[in-house]
């Protein structure tokens, strides 16, 4: 028969830290601090188990469960001296949840459950405390009523119509009846009438009077707890952080003690090292006569435990050091049993009960990113782990904190954003608002920092963007042109902030009740994806004079066996991706190059061309600023591989809309602008992701590819004649059928010969490969790799025509199916592993069938993505490429996936 | 070594008929005919080989070949009894082509091979005459200028300008001067001079003179015959037949015989049977004193072979069994011996020279539909072949023949069409023009038959589309709106007419310099995609009254093992497929049904609804409307299964995009027009092909999948009511993962369950499965398949996604790539079997590891396209489903593809 019930308690423990799944995080670790020998109230943990049976079968129990709770609470008597609704010595009792992962506050919990009046008697001669009694009995009835009774109830009151409002509204007029302010100025005669009036209220409101039976208020909270692991918030919660309904929570029953019994009782949380900065320093607060909750709350300001962790706001209240140094010194030694047992930092909670230390909570503890990489490096060097253990200490999430100015934290705490959006482009910044890309440029030109805040960005914004610190757009997803470009330069962005209101010709943006105008100054969290009013201190790290972070990435490029790549196209990027350890370009596209003023007209005529002359004509006028661009980007990332694209999106993204432009483009094309609309138009396309772009365009025209092959090899023959180690590689783009890239190929060594004969350049080495992002493209890698001397999957696209979606369009379902859960998330951010996954496998194997040790990469967004970084690494693929600022990041998460040795 | 060259003649032959990869088809039936003992002029086969050689070796032939060639010389002297270049007594040869597959008239030729200044004498002796001797010699002049030494001297002259050109011309001044007309008036001394002033023109224009050697003649000739495999008209040629370059060509050598040496002497055609009706009659053609081009020229009119083949313009002339009974006598004996041995109708030439008959050629005889089916059945019942050989004999496009009124092809020969476009829905249709569908409707109505002419159509466009007889679209493709709904119905369409310039305001259709008014008439051969002026006659053959069809038809259904369901969305086409044997419906799209004038209005409110209630109004309106179709639909197919696809397209297709429109639908809403632009510009997509759309549209707003389920399940449940055996199936579209079709299948199962309920009809067996189009859904097959009851694929989609082809977009570069040849053909039209087809292998598998025996099919354009089938048959799919029209066509290409057993 299963074993539903684990006790703990006087040292011994039914239950152990690695049974999480059973018995909850927090139950584990109660049962393994008892096994430790540190005190922890005794008590009893409910499995996930029950949880399962509990809605798998009509929300009942499973036949056996009372009988064990009965056993367990018997255990607890022996260990606590006292019993659980003895009238005589009676033990009060909390119910909390505990799932596998933590969920904060998406659960219920009911304290002081037991007193009814059978106990009260005789807690009151135990305490002595009749005050204390009934404070401790109308909480109960508060939460009770609240947790349990108005939800069995089935009613759904309104925010400010609940019964805990009602309750605490009798309170406020008790106390204005009474002239005090403090609910510690009640006697303990108002707390009794309160406690009475209380439950005439429960029973009129909710029809059923508060169980004044011990047994009965335990079965009620523990189905509470059972209940509240589908209540909105934790389904919501669970969402979001991904965490399986089935996994169910578990239920903790642990013998109350009292941090509020006077001056010899105290409250207090505690880290067993510095969370916001990692230093190895015993760090937390207290308060005396408290109870935990009250430290959290912040309405007393809670004193340090000792003198390293003393701030400005408490450096006037003594320490728990000072005030009680035994207690001090047993708190420290828990904390050391507990680093080492664990091995990691353990955030506590503790209290004590008239001079009494309890444990009643350990766990892991959470840290910012600075800190998770200090206490990573130091626990290496205090022997407490080793170096693939201190690589899997630190998420990548944490390392993207590091490589950006940060909102500081503690001034952000509790600050309302005026808008929310997408984290779209993460780290912090502040600037004052530019509704146009060329008041962001003429701004930045002063020197002043800007915020460029547009409804959507374009490729013509990206003059504006670049001179701006941060970019925020009212609509578009993680994937729009602005989020793709500000993650490429690494700029905070966030996009979507849908409560914005931006009026360009007024030079407004309107929020709700408040306008703001062009130059008013506003901070942008990108790593939240929040915007505040007016300026707030940012916190810079900077990454490359970080010993400790430089010790820590090359631990893990040790460890990682997948290559780093970067997506770049100017200069400035691949040398900021190269200090960051990027092992080469895996994309570095071309488009983005034609957006000059100069080159956008010579690009235009080219598509606008009649006659394969004037196309020519302006191509010659395209080649030198190509060259010259490729120059630069090989001579910034010598000595390693550059992979160009050739020429991708679909032509209309070049061409003007409006008439104006269009007559303009016409005059100074010396064109009739009938003629320049109607081959404009003629571009148009139903469904332009899926039509004339990639090589397409290039077999379509030639000379295209030819130009551009020449830029690509001309510049490489001019930097190898100058002793610089330039090493191209052409990657042609939506290949699906492996003679669109025999076509393609061959164009490019044809000109790859010409330009060898051109330059007498005769070593010009030159790889000449494929994006696998059409479908067709995968299924067909046996036959593509004949040709491919490399594979780059484009998963961007890749994901759009293997799941059918439209990244411009998603946006009126995909949140949709994610909410539903139809997909986790999003498969533009992280791979869909179930289906382009699977393209991703069959291609690379096909790919080295017929081509052994086929290089396979990586480009899109993906590369950046953690989870799909370790996908990538089982599948074997050769590198992943991403943007500059995320090459610490994909480190970071290769070394991740060697050591977790995950495969798909 | 290599053997190229294989001798015939005299009973005897080194080749055989088997043997048409080395010999081509001419040269192995050469060496068959031999081999039968029939009379054949002896000569040899250079083989394919030494043309494959010839283009990989710079045009030069292998060592051994001209000794060969010698030998064969020598054997053909042998036989014949005179002798290649011998002054004495020479043997003149014919050069011919040969390729494995006929490509008539595209290659070259040279007769009269072997007369020169030193063998003209010896021909004369031994003919007797002179005159014959000259003009054998001036023809040879002239051909062999045009076809080897022009082309050798590297002119490539505009039409009008060449040699031969100039050498006609000096022949007709001949004859003014001579003050004659025909060619036989000139005497033996006018061709001889002739002949003398040819071979100095051809000096003087070709800068080299006529060879006098004939030997130096003869290798000529051969490497004439194997340039022109790489002529333009060659290669052109092949691309739209589909026949490989590599192939080659053979070129044959023979002894000439001429049919022009007197009364005793007359050449003709034969086919072994009626290749027009497939009547067991000998039937041909024939001239006295002639030659063989003089048949076929049409200058003068051939005589009847016998009594059997007269026609009204050869009655008074006499027929070959009259007037020379021993010769018809042989030559019927020959007829039956190759029908015999080849067990198919022949195509034979033959020469009969002073007396002596002689075969030139036998090859498998073309014929048209009609014809096809009926020699087929006449042979299974002669014994010549097995029903499983005759189901191979026809062709499955001839079939198509036999479906619709056909132009009659005796009128059709020789005329020049008014256009040409895509041969997008077959047969043949005379009607008035149209230029609007509301104009189509009105002439229709008024019993008047209709040709409807648009630049492009739309949905708004169908009523005019289905009253009218053919459809002719400006621009489009094989694809178009206007090719899918015109296949649908079986409507005879051309589309993508460039040459058409339509003026909807004018009512007038310019061609070049024709105009036609709207009530002109015209010609539509939609099996070709020719437009025609005026009235021409049609052929109409009643397919359920032909009796030989049923009979071929049955055989087919007994040896195919794939089912053929149809494409249909109403009661009458259902009706229509069934009678050509549908066995259920594979696709009934519901969304034609929306565009009556009552229902679109109710469609848009559902779209442009503002709230769930005003989109419930709206649905309450639609749902009569789609029962009632629904009734109609499975009452005509009572008894088989009915595959109905829930909403799909994009809802932008449903709405107006014009201002004055939304205006209209404003007003009748009682709406802001204002508003309702601004939804319709909402609801407009980058990439409506990825968007929101499919089963989208149903997670997104259940209420229609609701709506929808229930107007099936009513239908159904009415039906069973009466008896009425109502079979559906009812089919998500666009599931690309599992959960989404577990979502939607709930609530059908959900309405399903409310439907028994409601009605009291328990027994309503439906089945609940999707269609596989996403490629993601193919590649998690085995996922899918947990819920899907039955899988179709949806190859249109699936094609457009696998490949990244939008089939609206595909215009601007998928011609270039057919003719390119990176594509064999358009993957729209033939599944493209290396990539889409490796998800239709992968998905059939995939879903049939999770449910044993899941039934599969496939809906969508390559359901009817032969090629497709034969690829799904050997996938193991259960079923193809294709417009009514094309149902015979899928029958029997399912029973060829089971007869050829082809698997993938």
């Amino acid at each position: 028969m299963a074993k539903y019930v684990y006790t703990f308690g006087g040292g011994q423990a039914e239950g152990r830290a690695d049974q999480k799944e059973l018995l909850g995080g927090k139950g584990a670790n109660l049962a393994e601090m008892c096994r430790l020998g540190i005190p922890v109230p005794a008590g009893f943990t409910i499995t996930t188990e029950v949880c399962t049976y509990f809605y798998d079968h009509d929300r009942t129990y499973p036949d056996s469960l009372e009988a064990e709770v009965d056993a367990a609470l018997e255990a607890m008597a022996g260990v606590m001296g006292s019993r659980f609704g003895d009238p005589d010595d009676p033990l009060l009792v909390s119910v909390r949840s505990g799932a596998r992962q933590s969920m904060p506050g998406m659960m219920e919990t009911v304290l002081n459950v037991g007193l009814c009046s059978s106990t009260i008697p005789g807690m009151v001669r135990k305490t002595g405390n009749e005050r204390f009694v009934y404070d401790a009995y109308r909480r109960l009835i508060m939460m009770y009523a609240d947790v349990v009774l108005e939800k069995a109830a089935g009613l759904e009151p309104e925010e400010g119509e609940g019964i805990r409002l009602q309750l605490e509204r009798l309170m406020d007029e008790r106390k204005a009846a009474r002239g005090v302010t403090l609910d510690t100025d009640l006697t303990a005669e108002d707390l009794k009438a309160l406690c009475d009036a209380f439950k005439q209220r429960v029973e009129a409101v909710l029809g059923r009077p508060f169980p004044d039976d011990p047994s009965e208020q335990l079965w009620g909270a523990v189905g509470a707890v059972f209940q509240s692991w589908n209540g909105a918030r934790a389904i919501h919660y669970r969402r979001i952080e991904g965490i399986p309904d089935e996994w169910g929570t578990a239920v903790n029953v642990q013998a109350m003690v009292f941090g509020n019994m006077g001056a010899s009782s105290a409250t207090g949380v505690a880290f067993t090292r510095n969370p916001a900065t990692g230093e190895n320093v015993f760090y937390g607060e207290w308060l005396v006569n408290a109870q935990g909750e009250d430290v959290v709350a912040g309405t007393r300001t809670p004193n340090a435990i000792n003198e390293a962790c003393r701030t400005e706001t408490n450096r006037h209240l003594p320490t728990l050091e000072e005030l009680m140094p035994d207690l001090y010194r047993q708190l420290l030694d828990v904390r050391d049993r507990l680093e080492h047992h664990y091995r990691d930092m353990q955030d506590l909670e503790f209290t004590i009960q008239e001079g009494r230390l309890w444990l009643l909570q350990t766990r892991t503890g959470k840290r910012n990113g600075p800190a998770a990489v200090r206490m990573a490096v130091d626990m290496v060097g205090e022997g407490l782990i080793d170096r693939r253990e201190a690589v899997l200490r630190v998420r990548p999430d944490q390392l993207d904190e590091l490589l950006h100015p940060m909102v500081d934290p503690k001034e952000e705490a509790g600050r309302q954003p005026l808008a929310r959006g997408l984290p779209a482009g993460p780290g912090g910044a502040v600037g004052r608002i530019a509704l146009t890309a060329d008041r962001a440029q003429e701004l930045g030109g002063l020197g002043e920092p800007v915020v460029l805040v547009r409804a959507e960005t374009s490729p013509e914004d990206v003059h504006g963007m670049h001179a701006a610190q941060a970019i925020v757009t009212a609509k578009g997803g993680m994937t729009s042109h602005a989020a793709l470009v500000a993650r490429g330069w690494g700029k905070t962005c966030v996009v979507g902030c849908g409560a914005l209101e931006i009026d360009v010709a007024a030079g407004t943006v309107t929020v709700g009740d408040t306008v703001f105008r062009e130059g008013d100054v506003v901070t942008v969290n990108g790593t939240r994806g929040a915007i505040y009013a007016g300026e707030m201190p940012l916190i810079v790290i900077d990454p490359e004079k970080n010993e400790t972070l430089a010790t820590f990435l090359g631990w893990c490029d040790d460890l990682r066996r997948l290559g780093v790549r970067t997506n770049a196209d100017r200069p400035e990027d691949a040398a900021q991706a190269r200090r960051f350890g990027a092992e080469g370009i895996g994309l570095c596209r071309t488009e983005h190059m034609f957006f000059g003023e100069e080159r956008i007209r010579a690009m235009r005529e080219m598509i606008l061309a009649e006659t394969p002359q004037e196309r020519a004509r302006a191509l010659d006028r395209l080649l030198p600023f190509q060259r010259e661009d490729f120059n630069g980007i090989f001579r910034a990332m010598a000595g390693l591989p550059v992979t160009v694209r050739l020429l991708d999106p679909p032509l209309p993204e070049f061409v003007p809309h409006e008439d104006a432009q269009i007559e303009e483009l016409a005059r100074t094309m010396g064109r009739d602008p009938e003629a320049v609309r109607a081959r404009v138009d003629q571009l148009q396309e139903m469904n332009p992701m899926l039509g004339h772009r990639g090589c397409r365009l290039g077999i379509s025209f030639p000379e295209v590819t030819r130009m551009q092959a020449r830029a690509i090899l001309e510049a490489a023959a001019e930097l190898r004649k100058e002793g610089v180690d330039a090493r191209a590689e052409i990657m042609v783009p939506l290949v699906g059928h492996v003679d669109e890239l025999r076509d393609q190929k061959r164009l490019i060594l044809e000109v790859l010969e010409q330009v060898k004969a051109e330059t007498g350049v005769d070593d010009l080495p030159v790889l000449v490969g494929t994006m696998i992002e059409v479908p067709r493209a995968a299924l067909t890698a046996a036959e593509v790799a004949e040709e491919a001397e490399f594979f780059s999957f484009g998963t961007n696209d890749l994901t759009q025509m293997t799941c059918g979606f439209s990244r411009d369009d998603a946006g009126t379902f995909l949140p949709l199916y994610v909410e539903k859960g139809i997909y986790p998330q999003d498969p533009f951010q992280s791979i869909d592993q179930a289906g382009v996954g699977q393209l991703v496998l069959l291609g690379t194997r096909g790919g080295r069938s017929t081509r052994e040790g086929l290089k396979v990469g990586v480009c899109g967004e993906h590369g950046g993505d953690p989870a799909s970084i370790a996908f990538f690494h089982g599948a074997g693929l050769d590198y992943v490429s991403c943007s500059p600022f995320r090459v610490p990041i994909a480190r970071l998460a290769a070394a991740q996936a060697a050591v977790s040795g995950e495969a798909p």
